[in-house]
Formats: structure tokens, C-alpha cells, sequence
């Protein structure tokens, strides 16, 4: 019902969704932010510069040279990387907006060469300017300036994925959409998929595998597993190792570091649901890791580089007792945007590879057609495609004519 | 109500498909190729050879190495390469068994290290073995045997697509699933995603767009337009191009070649759905089809090369008079999985990528996480998740406590 207010009613419906859903009025969507000034602690603002200097960093990396091959003489092939012109990044708020995932999303895109790069997010009530307008929170705003995002779309839930989807008066529309989000967001990009728009990955709750022997640090892994356990109640955090001891270490520190944590019936929660698991040896704790196919997963032991070797199913692995979680998630430089549910089977995380397609090219010459023409005739005469075989005839019957 | 079946009665309900939908006793869905003997005709099984190897050659060439980055001194992050282990390659039977599309399938999905290849194909009604089992069809036999394939799995349609998603008896369980097949396949495929299995991507009609100039050759450029016609009556081809007379040659060629083609009424169908289109110059030509966004774009005009770097939409492109699609069809080396319906704006053809997940790496010094850990904390505190700083926190407190 949402999806289809949206595709009929555009802005007007999704300014009624503001007052619906956020109880925020808001005079309208597109929010243009020359217009105005966010100015964030100098400390945080240093923080986001280095964090947006490492992930530019790394995703630059991955940027891919096209290489010509001559697969038989005369016949060239090769790969160019092509942006996705228009993509959408959704961007949730609520209590703590996350502008962390503006910044792995948004600067891969602009890497990639994307032409149109639509933000939206929700309105955000405790941020009025000085005629009462409603802006968008202020880490937010400011962090899209710093990125060179001149516009930003204020609607959040399902009606932006739809909006982002069909397009309204104020919001173009996008060919993919990226960004994390509650249920109904999920729900909305799952069903979008059938009208031709392409998305990151499946969503579901975040999780954490730990695999840690005597070495590893209680206090670290019992820390690193409440950094995962604070993100929801259905948040998975595990802990695999083949020291006894070692479990009922970080089972004391859990319960020492759950008492400061601000969000810790969200974490109390997510940890009664969750499991310390006994193995033999770290052979059968990365066996059970790769079953599993955790989106995070740090490996706290001794010969980590070498369990790392055998790692095939992750999303994104953190090795030694100096790597944790929120490094990935905040400033490193890898994408915090990874496979869950065990989808780390079968989807890598988000790379400058999600924000492009990878169009071939072949050009074959007059000597090309002639040396491999007729094997291609003989393949389209066996898949009894005549036509296809007559592509390749006509071309080689003007060549015996002009000899 | 195919899909539940096959979950609920594994092997023996597709024993009943075979016989419902294929008219085919077979006794065993698995067939041990090992065990039989498939000869085909010496051009072809050249031909074929040929195809294996500008295949192999074109996605040998997309295997990447790992790249270590140091983003933050002490600070190390890279990517790794791990193929999907389990995929599934579904090649539709029917009169004509589409061996190419095995050979686009399996050859990267080996390259890329995939540990089981589930290989799907109807029973063949036309080949029985001496004592009257059902075999496959003889070419994708040879060429799985070619391959090193060494057993094949005899059911065809949503079936097939089923058992690779739930596994039965004799057919293991897959993550992501491969290849063409009829409006029941693509429906199974679209339905499995909900089940955890991946895609290769949605599928529809084959297309082919040709931009033509004066230079180009109405013969040519008729036998291309054929040639996707004949795939089927929806199948979609467009003619673009600034010259009037152009166009009306290839009408001609295009009444004198039909005549011959088996596939004729097919043929006919799909031109009566098709278009030729007269622009003013050829970078109107260009425009249009980056807005179509074909699957197959031919560039038949002078200046291919130039319009080819201008091209931001499409699956493969063929440039100049001499390549022709069905050089990428089944020989060049290019892959012929594609995206139909659009789909190029979003998605790419199927490549080595298609058959790996890349799992990023970090690993952090305590040099680095002295450096990094503050600006980590700082963006932690402000999207208010306390747990996520503490990770950080803990760590920074032990090297104190070392100092």
C-alpha cells in the first residue's frame, strides 16, 4: 500500500508519510544544502575526514584497468567498467543516524563515476533552521557536504525506496539501491526488484563470529561481541574456540562490560540468543565458520594468517587481537556493508564493483572472421540456429569475392 | 505447486516431471558419464575445442590477484577471491540442447575454483544407451566429458531449479544458480531467491540493436537482424541509423534472406515486432540505445570505435562490419549470458565474478589501532553506539597499561 501511494501520489504522498510515520511537517522533499550552514564538533569532524580518506584509499584500489585480449588472431576482447548512471542511497535516521554508511556508500559512488547519486533520508524533527523548516540531521548534512552531495531527499522507510524506485516530481529515478534499513525498508527493496530496479544485497540482522584461542584477550573478544550484541535484540554474536578456559573468561567480562552499555537490554537480549561453542582444535572452528558464513568475523589466535588462508565463506574477516569490529565499521577503509544471514555464501559485501556494470567489447577482423568462422558455423548448425550460421556465411562468402 | 513438490518428494517427484512434462521414462535422475560413450561429429567437436579455448583464454584473463592496501600505518586491509562452492548450471534440452551456453557456464565456474557444478539438463527422449536407459542429449554429453564433467543430473524446467534449491537425493543443494530456460525456469528462479539461493540475473528475450552507417552492409547487417530473430517470436531487433537508403536495403536483404531460414515463421514474428529507426547523426543513434540499453548492440559505421567509448548501456558490444554476434554467441570468447529487458543499465553479463564472493581483510598493528582507534571512537560516540566504541576503548587502555 505504501509502495503504491508513492508510484501514484509522488512528493504529496511522501510528504504525508513525513507527518504519518516521523510526525514531522516538512514543506518539502528535495532539501537543497548550499542553502545551509551544519557545523559538527571539530574532533568528529577530523574523525569523518580520516575515515573518508581510508575508504577512498581502498576502494580506489579496486578500480580495474580493460585489458585487450587476441583470443585467436584477428578476434579482440575486452571488459570496460561502466558506472551505474543513477543510483539510489538510503541512509536510515531515527535516534542516531548513521552517516557511516553515507560515507562507505556515497564514496564508492563517486569513484565509480556514477552520474546521479540520490540521497534520501529521513527528516529530522530536532533540526529546524531559523524559519522553522525542517532539515536533516546535522552529522548527516554535514558529512554530504563534505562529499560534494549538493541535494538530499528528506522521506525515510519504504516510501523512499519507493520513491527512489518510481520516481517522483523532486526524486529521480534510480537503476539501484543501496543502504541498510528496519523491516519495512527491507521489505520495500525486495519487492522493487520486480520493476526492473537492482539492489545491494538481502538484508537481515547483523552478526559476529568470534574464533579465539588462549592468546586472544578476553576483554577484547567479550568487547568486540557487545559491540555486535548493541545493534538489536536479533543480533547474532558467537563465540568458537577450543579453550574452555577462554569462554568462561569472556563470560565474565561480558557481564562486567554490559553494565556500562547504554544500549544494554538491546545487547542482554541479542546475547541470550547467541552461543559460546567448544571445539577440538581451530581446524573445527573454521569449519563451523564456514558453515556458518558470518558477515564479521574475527579471528583472535595465534596463527590467525593462517586460518585466514582458509576462510571461504565471510563477509569481511578482522585478524589479530588489534583488529576489532568497529574498525571495519568506521574508518579502516573496507566496506561495512556485508552479506548477513548466511548470504556470504553466495554475495560479496559492497565494493566499487557493486556501483558498475562490466560491458565486453569484441572487434574481430576480416582474417578474425575467417579463421574462426567456420567453427562458429558448425556450433549454429549443431543448435540448429540456421540464422545464426548465416551471420557467418555472408561474411565469409564477401570474403571469396573479394579475392 | 512444481517447486513444493520437488522439495517435499525429492528424486521421485522428479521421475513423475520426467515422464509428465518430457514424456521420458528414466530410471535414476543422476547419469554417471563415465560410463557412456557420446561421439559426435569430428568439425564440430573441432569447433567446439576452439570455442573452449578463446573461452578459457577471455576469463582466464578476469582472475585478480589480491592487493594489500595500507590505508592508516599498521593498518592493512585487502581483498580475497573465493569462488561460490556450490553453483548450479541449468541448460535447457528441447530440440536443440544448447551446449554453447554449457560451455559459457562451466568453463568459468571452473576457473574460478567452484568446488561442486551441478549440472541440469532434461532426459533425452532420441538417445537411449544399449540396454534402453535414457542418456542426454549426445553434444552436451561430449562436452561435458570434454569438460571434465563427470556426472549430469536429467531434469529439466522449474523442476530443475527446485532441486538445485532444496537438493534431493541425488542432487546436492546449491547457492547460486545459472542459465537460461523457458517463462517456467525464469519464474522457479525468481521464486528460489526468497529461499537464500542467488541468481545469476533476471532473464527475458534476447535483443540485438545495430547502429549502421552508409558503410555498413545491408547483407550483413540483415543476416545479424536474422539471427536474433530467430531466437523466438519476442525476441526484439532494432535498426538505428542516420541513412534513409541504408535502411531500406536491409528491408530488402532482410524479405530475400528470411526465405531460407527453418525458423522462419519465428523469424517473421519477431521483425513484425520490431523497429527501424532514422536518426539525423549517430550520436542520436548512440543516445537511443543507451536509453534501450541492449543486450546485444552491433556498431556497424565507420567510426565504431569512437560511438563504442560513448556507450553506457549494454551487455556486449560488436564492433565494425566483421563481428557479427554470433562470434560472441559461441566463439570469440565473450560470455553470451547476458542481460536482457533493460537489464544492462543495472546488471552485467555473466564472468568470472559471477562464480566468486570477494571477502575483504584487515589486520591491525597496535601501531594502528593507536592511530586510527581514536577517530573510531569519536564516530562510534556520535551515532550513540557505546559498545562499538568500547572495543576500541579496551584495546587503547591495554598498550597504556603497557607503556
Amino acid at each position: 500500500a505504501v509502495m503504491s501511494r508513492v508510484h501514484n501520489g509522488g512528493d504529496a504522498a511522501l510528504l504525508e508519510f513525513n507527518q504519518e510515520f516521523d510526525g514531522v511537517e516538512a514543506k518539502k522533499i528535495k532539501l537543497d544544502l548550499s542553502k545551509n550552514e551544519f557545523e559538527i564538533d571539530a574532533e568528529l569532524a577530523t574523525a569523518i575526514k580520516t575515515a573518508r580518506e581510508n575508504i577512498t584509499k581502498f576502494h580506489s584500489a579496486q578500480q580495474e584497468g580493460s585489458v585487450k585480449i587476441e583470443t585467436t588472431k584477428g578476434v579482440s576482447c575486452w571488459r570496460k567498467s561502466v558506472a551505474i548512471q543513477n543510483v539510489g542511497l538510503y541512509i536510515p535516521g531515527g535516534s542516531a543516524p548513521l552517516f557511516s554508511t553515507l560515507l562507505m556508500l556515497a564514496i564508492p559512488a563517486q569513484l565509480a563515476g556514477c552520474e546521479n547519486i540520490v540521497v534520501c533520508t529521513p527528516p529530522s524533527k530536532v533540526n529546524p533552521d531559523q524559519e522553522g523548516n525542517v532539515l536533516v540531521n546535522n552529522v548527516i548534512g554535514w558529512t554530504c557536504q563534505l562529499l560534494g552531495i549538493k541535494e538530499i531527499f528528506l522521506t525515510g522507510g519504504a516510501q523512499a525506496i519507493a520513491a527512489m524506485t518510481y520516481g517522483t516530481e523532486s526524486i529521480p529515478k534510480v537503476e539501484k539501491i543501496f543502504g541498510p534499513g528496519n523491516q519495512y525498508v527491507t521489505a520495500a527493496k525486495q519487492l522493487v526488484q520486480k520493476d526492473g530496479v537492482a539492489i545491494d544485497m538481502p538484508a537481515g540482522p547483523s552478526e559476529v563470529l568470534i574464533i579465539a584461542d588462549d592468546s586472544a584477550s578476553p576483554r577484547f573478544v567479550a568487547a568486540d561481541l557487545l559491540s555486535q550484541a548493541e545493534h538489536g535484540s536479533d543480533s547474532q554474536v558467537v563465540l568458537v574456540s577450543n579453550s574452555k578456559v577462554l569462554i568462561e573468561e569472556v563470560e565474565v567480562e561480558l557481564a562486567n562490560q554490559i553494565i556500562a552499555l547504554s544500549r544494554r537490554e538491546i545487547a542482554q537480549a541479542a546475547l541470550e540468543n547467541s552461543q559460546s561453542i567448544l571445539v577440538n582444535n581451530l581446524d573445527e572452528a573454521v569449519d563451523f565458520s564456514n558453515t556458518y558464513a558470518p558477515e564479521h568475523l574475527i579471528i583472535a589466535t595465534e596463527n590467525c594468517d593462517k586460518l585466514a588462508g582458509k576462510i571461504i565463506n565471510a563477509g569481511s574477516v578482522f585478524l589479530g587481537n588489534w583488529s576489532c569490529e568497529s574498525a571495519g565499521d568506521y574508518a579502516s577503509g573496507t566496506n561495512h556493508t556485508l552479506p548477513t544471514s548466511g548470504y556470504a555464501r553466495n554475495y560479496s559485501g559492497v565494493s566499487l564493483d557493486s556501483f558498475i556494470k562490466k560491458i565486453t567489447f569484441q572487434k574481430i577482423s576480416e582474417e578474425g572472421i575467417k579463421t574462426l568462422g567456420p567453427a562458429i558455423e558448425k556450433m549454429a548448425e549443431a543448435e540448429q540456429l540456421q540464422g545464426h550460421k548465416n551471420a557467418v556465411t555472408v561474411r565469409l562468402e564477401k570474403l571469396k569475392e573479394n579475392v
